[in-house]
This record gives C-alpha cells, sequence and structure tokens, in this order.
C-alpha cells in the first residue's frame, strides 16, 4: 500500500468547461481560442538573439513532464541499461535536487520522514528541511565495505517514515548496489508501504565489472513504488544546462497514482528550458564519450594515489567500485579536521570525512576529477602529511 | 520586525576548514583542489553539439543568486522604471513561480499563511498548498474597480500571516497600484510584521498613462521587507527560456536577513541554466520590442471588441489599465459557465470569472492576445451568444 501526501491530493475531476472543449477538439472541431494566453503562439516577433541552431526554442509548448521527444531519448538512454523503459513513466525537471524536492512533495506532509544513507552526501538533508520533511540516517555497514544492510534500514523505519533513498553508487563511497540487497530493500519498502528513490546519478561510472551489481531501478519488477533519478549533470558532465529526469516504477497502481500526483506538482513548476529539451539527444549522444574521458581520468588519478602510497603507510584507500572520489581511511590521530588544516598549509584541500556523517573512523575524500598534473602535484604533500612522522 | 521560517534557519558559521582555504585564497596562495567536483572546470571535452553562438556555455559557475552579468542586467532594466536598482539586491530564478516558491519557504513554516487577492489568477494557491502553506483572501473591491482597499487586506491578517500577495497590474482584473493604496498597504505590513510580495510580470503592459500608478516597488523605501517578482516569461514574451527574478528591498537588516536565508534556498535548487544567463542582456534589450508588439496587438483587440459591443447590450467591457486580457460583465442569467458553454458549442473559447474568483458578479475573461483574424472570428459569436435573445 503506497501512502501519498495530503499536499498532492488536488481534485482530478475535469471541469465541465474542460470537457467541452476536448469534446470539440475530439470531433475535429474548430475553436476560436480566447483562453490563449501563451506569447509565442499568437504570431509576435521572435527575439532575434542567436540562441543557437536549435529548432524554434523561442515556440513554448507547456508540457508538464517535457516534451515527448526529450522524455523518449531519456527512456531511450535508460533503455540501453538493460531493462526497456517506457517514455510514459519518465518525468524530466532542471535538477536531480529538484526532482527529489518534487518527490519530497509527494511523498511526505510535515513532519514526515525518509531515510538516508550514512556515509552519504549531505544534499536530501538540505532539501528536506526547505520541504518540512525529517531525515533519519540507516548506517551503510564499514564492515561490509559501505554496502546495504536491509536490516538497518528497516531499524530506522518508524510510523512517520515514508521513503528510503538509496544512493547507486554511493558518494563518496563508491560502493554499487547489488541484486540481493535491493531485493531485501524492495522487500522493506512493500511491507512498510515505502517508496524507494534511487539516486543513481554515478552509475554510468563502474570503474570495474562485479557480478550481481544494479546499475538502474529503471524499468524493474519490484514489489514497491520506485522512483529512479539521474540527470546531464553528472551523465554528460553538463550542470549548467539544468535538465535531469526521473523514472516511476513499481506496481501499476501506485505507479499510475504517483504519475497523475507528480503531474501537478511538475505543471506549478515547468522548469526545464526548451532550448535544452531539444538539444536532448544531441547531448545523450555526447554523454558516452564524456564518460569515456572522466573515467580515464578517474582511473589515472587512483592508479597515481595507489602508487604514490608507501608500503608500510598508516593509511589505506578504501576498495570502491565507481564514482568520482577516492575515500582514504586515516589514523584516528591527529584525525579529520587537524590532517585537512595541515594539508591546506601545504596547499592541498581534500574534504574531511566528518562532511559525509562517516559515524566511525577518520576518513578524507579526494576528488578523483583534478588535472593529472594538479592531482599529481598534490599527492607528495598529501603522502608527507600523513606518514606518521609528520604527526610527531 | 520580520519573521522568517525555521526551516530556513540553517547554520551560518563557516567552518575552520573553509575559512582556512579562504585565508589562503585571500594571501593569493596557490591550492591544489582535491575537493573539485564541478566536471567543467577539469578540462574534459565539451559537447560538440551546436547551442549556440553563445560564449562558453559549459563552464558551470554554480552563484545561487545567478552570475553577476546576468543579475547587473536585471538590476539595470529594473532601474529603467525610475528608481535605482542594486544588483546585490538581484535574485534569479527559473521562473516567477520557483520564486514563489523560495519566498513561501523563506517566510513560512507548515501552517502559516500568506494573503492572496480575490480576484485573482489561481496561481499562489497552488504554490503555498505545496510548500503546506495555506492562503487567505482579501477582496479587490468591484466598485473601486478592483483596487486594493488596505483595510480589507487588514482584515484578512491572523496570527499565522506571514505575507501580502498583491499582483500588480490584477490578473485579470488590469488595475495597477497606486502610491496612496502602496502607502497604507506597507503601513498594515510593517505593523503585522508581513512581507509584501509584489508580483509585478505585467507591469510593463500599460495601456494609458495614470496619475500615481506605481510600476515597481524594486528599489523603494517601504518600511516593510519587500519582494518584487518578474521574469522573461512575460517581460520578454519567453516562457520556455526559464529565467526570472526578484528583487529584495525594505529595512537594511530584513533585506540582509532575507537575502543570507535565500542564498541557501537558491543554493539548493540551482535552477537557472548557464546559457539563458549569458544571452539575459540581449533578451532584455529585446523585450521592448516584443512589449510594443504586444501592446499594439493588445490595443487592438481591446478596441474590435469595444466597436462590436451594440450600444444597448447587457453585458459590459469592465474598464482596465493595462495586462494581456478584457473582462466582460454579463448578466447573471445564464450566469458564466452556461454562457462558456453556448460560446463553445459555436466554437470560441473564453474563460469563465469563477475561475479567478470574483465573489459576485458574473464574469467571463478574454485573453487579448490571439491575432487579429481569430479575435475578430470569434467575437460575431461572442456578441451573439450575449445578446438579451440568445438567452430566450
Ligand atoms: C549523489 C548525488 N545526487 C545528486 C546530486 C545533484 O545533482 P543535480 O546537479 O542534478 O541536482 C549530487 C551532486 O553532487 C550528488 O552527489
Ligand atoms: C500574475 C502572474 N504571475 C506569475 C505567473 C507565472 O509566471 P512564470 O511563468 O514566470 O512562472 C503568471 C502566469 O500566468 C501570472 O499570471
Amino acid at each position: 500500500m503506497s501512502r501519498f501526501s495530503l499536499r498532492t491530493a488536488f481534485p482530478r475531476t475535469p471541469n465541465p468547461l474542460s470537457q467541452a472543449a476536448a469534446g470539440r477538439h475530439a470531433r475535429g472541431l474548430p475553436l476560436w481560442d480566447l483562453a490563449e494566453t501563451n506569447p509565442t503562439r499568437v504570431g509576435l516577433p521572435p527575439p532575434d538573439v542567436d540562441l543557437g541552431a536549435l529548432p524554434g526554442p523561442f515556440h513554448y509548448a507547456p508540457e508538464p513532464f517535457g516534451l515527448p521527444a526529450a522524455r523518449a531519448s531519456v527512456a531511450a538512454h535508460l533503455s540501453r541499461q538493460g531493462t526497456r523503459v517506457d517514455a510514459a513513466h519518465v518525468v524530466l525537471s532542471a535538477s536531480t535536487s529538484e526532482a527529489y524536492g518534487w518527490l519530497l512533495k509527494l511523498l511526505c506532509d510535515p513532519g514526515d520522514n525518509v531515510l538516508v544513507p550514512a556515509p552519504g552526501y549531505p544534499l536530501v538533508d538540505v532539501l528536506a528541511r526547505l520541504e518540512a520533511v525529517q531525515t533519519r540516517s540507516y548506517r551503510l555497514p564499514a564492515v561490509h565495505g559501505f554496502g546495504l544492510d536491509a536490516g538497518l534500514v528497516e531499524a530506522a523505519v518508524d510510523a512517520r517514515t515514508r521513503a528510503v533513498v538509496v544512493v547507486n553508487p554511493g558518494n563518496p563511497t563508491g560502493h554499487f548496489l547489488h541484486e540481493d540487497e535491493l531485493h531485501a530493500l524492495a522487500d522493506v519498502c512493500a511491507r512498510h508501504g515505502l517508496a524507494l528513490l534511487c539516486d543513481e546519478v554515478f552509475s554510468g561510472f563502474a570503474w570495474d565489472e562485479e557480478a550481481g551489481r544494479v546499475t538502474s531501478v529503471a524499468g524493474r519488477r519490484l514489489p514497491c513504488l520506485t522512483f529512479s533519478l539521474s540527470g546531464l549533470s553528472k551523465v554528460a558532465g553538463l550542470p549548467g544546462l539544468k535538465l535531469a529526469w526521473l523514472h516511476v516504477g513499481g506496481p501499476a497502481h501506485a505507479r499510475d497514482e504517483a504519475l497523475a500526483r507528480l503531474e501537478d506538482v511538475a505543471d506549478a513548476a515547468l522548469s526545464v528550458g526548451t532550448p535544452v529539451q531539444l538539444a536532448l539527444p544531441a547531448l545523450l549522444e555526447h554523454a558516452p564519450r564524456f564518460q569515456q574521458a572522466l573515467m580515464e581520468r578517474v582511473r589515472g588519478n587512483r592508479e597515481r594515489l595507489l602508487q604514490a602510497r608507501p608500503a608500510d603507510a598508516a593509511w589505506d584507500v578504501v576498495p570502491a567500485h565507481g564514482g568520482w572520489s577516492a575515500l582514504l581511511r586515516i589514523p584516528h590521530h591527529p584525525g579529520e579536521e587537524a590532517t585537512c588544516l595541515r594539508l591546506l598549509e601545504e596547499g592541498v584541500r581534500v574534504q574531511p570525512g566528518y562532511f559525509y556523517d562517516f559515524g566511525g573512523g577518520a576518513y578524507l575524500v579526494l576528488s578523483l576529477l583534478p588535472t593529472p598534473e594538479v592531482f599529481t602535484a598534490a599527492l607528495a604533500p598529501l603522502v608527507r602529511v600523513l606518514s606518521p612522522s609528520a604527526g610527531r
């Protein structure tokens, strides 16, 4: 049984006037529309500003879920990951962050809560707070390489829990979800009437092959309502273009109710620009090239990091399978903050584990994106500061 | 005294690490940044998709309030309306609707309320509901030509009221706010600690001159926190490009606190695309040409409507001063819905007054945007259906 928020329970009976207008339209009868308020549809002059070779970006079609061609290209992109995905279940938004906001509105009334992974990137906490929604965290145990333990998720559920957020692969842990973990989790969700929100922004960035790895939940037959989130920001490295998507799946009845309510939410936002929607098929074609270049960069920097580590080092590179960062386990003394401050004195910025709520152990998070020059230059001071003698 | 929401009371002390990094930066020292996760800043290949002649739309600078040059061009645009406006008080968003959502988050916790005009376009009701905020309406009395009565606003205030929304000019009434109304209203807001939200999307579309008319509250010295909202959607007729703005004004302390909190809200959204920000100066230069063409269209259609009205008609065109629509007062019998349905049978769509909560009298709302051909073609059936004999 899926529960939705009161705030999205908008009345949905079409009024007699829109029914009558739709009837005329269905019978192919003409209409002089004096309810037309779209300024791009009444023959006024378009700007002579060159916004590009894009076909007609100035004709605006207010489609809550996005232009059909753009949604179809997302469905094709998702289908390439294995499971066939229907464009009717794809919703465009300006960013994954916005999609999170919509789902929080859809699923939660004020005071309800969603479960978020710890360690994890502290994004949902801020977004939830702005939606007057609480977060409760469930631990990803370090002993399992930060894999998901459905028992710990279930233990965090309370009467007001409405959804579980999973980040796949984890940021910054780089651990992918596996089939057995997913099925145990979906079972917990189904038993408690929770929706499953899968943040898959990094799932195209796997460094290796693994048996039983889950790349996307989109298009799978799971017993709970599921949402898969991703977008151009990570998939094509284009955060400035403001286009993301979410796929709605799960039991047909819950899925269709979710889509109907999301339509009202998306209609109140209408937040995706027309030019980027028109360019989307080409941008998704570019994505594999970007991903390949990024993976080379990430693999190279990770190799440099492993090479630079002295055999007797008191710190370790935590094993991981994907994503854009490396996780270093460091000694408890002098600990995360002191180490980061020492590194800053040497001109190297890294992130302390506490930004991500590791809740045990001391960690540093390194981005693997910088150019080889920057990354290599940073390694010598890093190794020096992390060596035991530096602590004396 | 201005009140802000609990949900936007984020802690604001910079952590020691960002302080140390800022210190290094201030001293001009180099930094090898292994916290860099922006994929557009690390020399990876940009797409060869032609998104236009725009300079570098793929380099992404995550500025919560928008790129400085874009904010400066909005400040210049607002300053042209009379009062000098500071770019530091301008915030970009993807749409006016999104800006409303941000302000509802900034000012209201769940269960708080904002006052909205009736009659009015039912936009804030939906947006407020999605923010778990209530709306209470205040009447714009028909006897005053739908002008604002600060006494009626004050009568609607209760203990949980946080803001008053004014739409200037009213949609669909086309009535502008006047100096005396504004000052009385600002006084009510100041006395009750309410913010004033001025929706100015139609304020560039005045049909005539009027003494004491208020075009914008941006840059004025008012005794309450004020927000002026507008955007490309109406100002330049470009709803598909997704760029709007809000200006924050009022007593310096409240204004600065509002800006500090809005920065967290905007930072969680980062919703305005880079290409449209880069194109903004050119788009705002195009705006006057669009507005002139639109005004010619609106004036011509209004003239056609007035010409088509028989001298002895039982209906009237309500006097108005601006906007994109015409308001018709029609006989109580057969009333709004029956008249709209009869018109649909004749192939003409208009909107009934009840969409806008007129709360007394029977009205029709006509868009003045359609081409002269469509508008003229619709007039004959309109006059026929509205003539008394048609009711028999
Ligand atoms: C796991 C995760 N999800 C989502 C996002 C935000 O994506 P978007 O730019 O589409 O809002 C981030 C940003 O770093 C992230 O790390
Ligand atoms: C009075 C008023 N304000 C705001 C809007 C929405 O503007 P935007 O497209 O920027 O969200 C509308 C849309 O019709 C409107 O009538």
